[in-house]
């Protein structure tokens, strides 16, 4: 059987960044030769970043892309890295659009891989199976393609897929069986979600049992808007071994010696679409490399990274959201309120840890009604992360509102979230920094914030983050320190003390809200899991609180729609992944 | 032949609402057997309201869409209105959505119509052609059906279809042909656009050419978010004569005679399921009523609405759109800053035909900066059209923040439009106005506007009218009312003066932005057409400019994501219906 030194390149592309990210290909697909590898794959739509939305719809875009494509083919030639096989994913098209008085049936944009070697586009493949639920879009965007590309590489049969083929049994893998393959690609950017690591290796385990073949499973790493991909690339035998596993939220070039099975000497390596198939599919056979590459000197090990706990899984997740948003949006720092509380405590702590102290501003800004331990816990936060802390107090603009016109009420208490609200624009005006806002998934829910007070913000690090993992992260966080001998970052205080807005006197969160432990239980059932008034009662929960919180949640929708984007840790994240009408009478209970 | 007289009620529904959109088709189709009618057909989804989104996902939803039909078919029984068939859209399920672990192929939830008879569902039918571009997301939600139902309807055979079945050859109409009917019912959701009507038309001749039979074609009509519905509902018969066309943007129940071929005696009434036919469909047949219906007194002539003016009919649409918001969250009224410009003019006119004067506050809010002009056209458009006008200075509070904090340049003329939000969302807090927000579509473009400023608001009814047609319109409004002998609403300076944001000494819009006529040709080009720099270079723009606006475009998206919805008039509007990265380095000239 030869062995095959595979090398998976999960790396960092930026959104329309097509000579940046063809930068990236190759420089590593030079660590990747330089390793030995017979074979170096890069994500899904690694060229032109993931996902591309409706870019995809300008034709200077896909132009750009193919030509951007040809281009690393010849110049990773010109690298001296001809010989490597290069598996990269690019944004294709061979027709209109579907909407288009043009388009024709199985015509349109594709969600591309290609192989590139010898300076050229040695083979293509189309993505077949398109997700088009949670956060995806994809049947807006491309045509599925219908073929099964299967190159001949080292002297094993390899087929080629993109993400979401892996997710569904019965094609491309079923199709990759009966065409007897050795390994299966399978290029990915696959969002992270809690939990999601613990289901993709047994559905990697699954289609290599469907393909009876090795699959070698790449994903993307990083940022874009409310998306953060974790990486996670691995690979395992035909048997549902793990031989290899590569770390979450980092770049890395995981690399690894594999033994397959040669190709079936009766099957010639070029056989252009006279295999059909289950699904509709056909196989094409491309010759890449025929012989098997003989040996490479000491063996090349990948490793295993063990998964680490849940707390710290989201930290890395809510830390690289957010760098990637400030460093590929290009700014220089970021600038929040720090109330003293929980919430904008544990951003700060997030927003040093992704960019650095000196990267970080924080306004206190008091009003009459601030406590005296909302001040000092805001100062302690300070001087425990090194961040540049200023203090603005509010009180002289509130005052002069409230002189000219005349206000009670909700109206006085989010005047004086909005007098904060401008005064962070102000300063991000003045000084160019990106207005972090902090609102918890929980706030979002129930539409506790005061719509261009404390909502303003360019990018919300804990918008998915329900009120309950916001304490247990602070937590983590401070635990962790204390285990590597370091500052805890948070003052224990903003985590013990009882939550409060402090937008009116002794107000509490809890003479508005239900305890937060029972609220984020309905929450998750609601928001999460779909689940109707009924079911939530029949879990246990009092109906007057079901009753009281799905309304909350109901007549928020109109503050979330003009909500920052922030990075989807969940299974459904407020944003793309759920998506309601404002106008809606619906109502659980009938009214 | 017999003669049916066909009844289309183009009714307004509200998201959501079962039962009052039970009781909509109640009145309907009392007043439709009151005029004699042989069959009356609503809308798609007309008793769930379109679009719902994600309630699809919804178990307890789907739930009470079921049961709301089967009680609306004994309620039409109960009102006496049993014998007549009532051809209605509402949301069926069979299986889970795709997304789940227990999807199943080609089951799910379903955009379905039901054949009301009797006292309860006679027949069913799932929508075939999903559309899933611009606005549409339907692949996401719905399991699109695979067998035409054809009833046998007063000794016609007719063939029932939902709204994307008429956009698409080959489907379902093809299939009717096959299936020998005489009229094929089309129930539709279909969201206004700019010279949609001057498609419809020949879109349904060819159809009825298509199925060899005439079409019945009843549209929605009102507001709901970003869409509005405009009604447009019509009869062609076979040959593709138009025998009878309804009004655009009110509800109407339009009631015509059709003389249409009896039923091929030699086909059964009932042979469910034993036809396949192209496209792999099947067709089921049920007997509503056998015997053509005996003469019915005087002939029903529905009469044929001509088109209006475009103007006349953007005016319409935004008017509508604008009102169901309001009325359908169940606001009293609206506020707005009124700056004596002709966005914010054109608002205010609008409101006040939408909702009425007395539904309308104008806030006036003079700085240091502004004109005399602008006050004085503000106070006179106040006049002109009766709307509660109030004077809210806003130096005193711009003053001091100045004082407090250390700001120049945008940062001050920023927080001039802030201070003017802040104002606003006070009052709407304090008196319960919904705040409209007035930036036209060419500001959003360009990202001329101030974030959490003068883009406050909950609903924005110019978002999707170029500042060419923001002009034009409020030309049009001012001569329609001249030639009514009314007084025009828009003082005639706010149109003819040269624009200006006020917020710096003697600012004018042409400082910063290119000549408004070239500016919307290039966006026109580039946002609703998809166009790259080459092609707008290619038709005849100056590169230095097409390079300056797009990447002001490019660089505004992150404001555009917190915008308030608006209704959607043109073929692409900013909202669901272009979808593009925040982050994203894709730049059209190269960098």
């Amino acid at each position: 059987m030869p062995t095959l030194r595979l090398a998976l390149a999960q790396v960092n592309p930026t959104v329309g960044d097509l000579a940046g990210n063809a930068a990236v290909v190759r420089r590593s697909a030079r660590a990747a030769a330089d390793a030995g590898a017979h074979l170096v794959a890069f994500p899904e739509l690694a060229l032109t970043g993931y996902p591309v939305e409706d870019l995809v719809f300008r034709a200077s875009f896909v132009k750009a892309s193919r030509h951007a494509l040809r281009a690393l083919a010849g110049d990773l030639a010109a690298d001296g890295l001809g010989e490597l096989p290069v598996v990269v994913g690019y944004l294709d098209s061979d027709g209109p659009p579907s909407f288009s008085a043009e388009a024709q049936p199985d015509r349109g944009p594709r969600n591309a891989l290609a192989v590139l070697h010898g300076g050229r586009v040695a083979a293509t493949y189309f993505k077949h199976h398109l997700p088009n639920y949670g956060v995806f879009d994809e049947d807006r965007y491309f045509a599925p393609g219908d073929t099964l590309t299967v190159v001949r590489l080292g002297g094993v049969d390899v087929a080629l897929t993109i993400c979401e083929d892996l997710w569904q049994a019965g094609g491309p893998f079923a199709v990759a069986r009966r065409a007897g393959v050795g390994l299966v690609v399978s290029i990915n950017a696959s969002p992270y979600e809690l939990n999601k690591d613990d289901v993709r290796l047994p559905l990697v385990r699954r289609r290599a049992a469907e393909a009876n073949a090795a699959i070698a499973y790449v994903n993307m790493v990083g940022g874009q808007d409310e998306l953060v991909f974790e990486g996670d690339s691995m690979i395992v035998s035909a048997d549902g071994t793990l031989l290899t596993r590569g770390p979450q939220f980092v770049e890395h070039l995981l690399v690894h010696d594999v033994e397959l099975p040669a190709a079936d000497p009766d099957r010639p390596a070029a056989d252009p679409g006279e295999e059909t198939a289950p699904d509709g599919m056909r196989v094409v056979r491309v010759p890449i490399t025929e012989t098997a590459p003989g040996p490479a000197g000491p063996a090349a090990v990948g490793g295993t990274v063990e998964p680490v706990d849940q707390e710290a899984e989201v930290w890395r997740a809510l830390t690289l959201g957010l760098r990637d948003y400030v460093d590929k949006n290009r700014f220089p720092s970021v600038i929040l309120g720090l109330s003293g509380g929980i919430d904008s405590a544990l951003v700060a702590a997030l927003a040093v840890d992704a960019l650095g102290p000196d990267r970080v501003v924080a306004v206190a800004m008091p009003s009459q009604h601030s406590s005296e331990h909302s001040k000092s816990d805001a100062a302690d936060l300070a001087k425990r992360t090194g961040l540049d802390f200023r203090t603005e107090p509010i009180q002289p603009m509130v005052d002069t509102f409230l002189a000219n016109m005349s206000l009670s009420g909700v109206a006085v208490e989010n005047l004086q979230a909005r007098v904060r609200g401008v005064i962070l624009m102000a300063l991000s005006n003045q000084e160019g920094h990106l207005v972090l806002t902090t609102g918890n998934k929980t706030e979002l829910a129930v539409g506790y914030s005061t719509l261009y007070g404390d909502s303003v913000g360019g990018f919300n690090p804990i918008k998915d983050v329900w009120k309950s993992l916001v304490w247990k992260l602070a937590r983590w966080r401070n635990e962790d320190a204390a285990r590597r001998g370091e500052t805890p970052p948070i003052p224990e205080n903003s985590i013990s003390k009882p939550p409060s807005a402090e937008l009116s006197p002794g107000q509490l969160d809890t003479d508005t809200l239900p305890d937060y432990t029972v609220l984020d239980q309905i929450l998750v059932g609601y928001v999460d899991g779909d689940s109707g008034r009924e079911d939530l009662i029949a879990a246990g929960h009092d109906p007057e609180v079901v009753d009281r919180v799905l309304r909350m949640v109901d007549t928020a929708e109109y503050k979330r729609r003009q909500s920052a984007p922030g990075t989807k840790i969940s299974i459904k994240a407020f944003g793309r992944d759920r998506r309601l009408p404002i106008t809606n009478r619906w109502r659980e209970h009938g009214v």
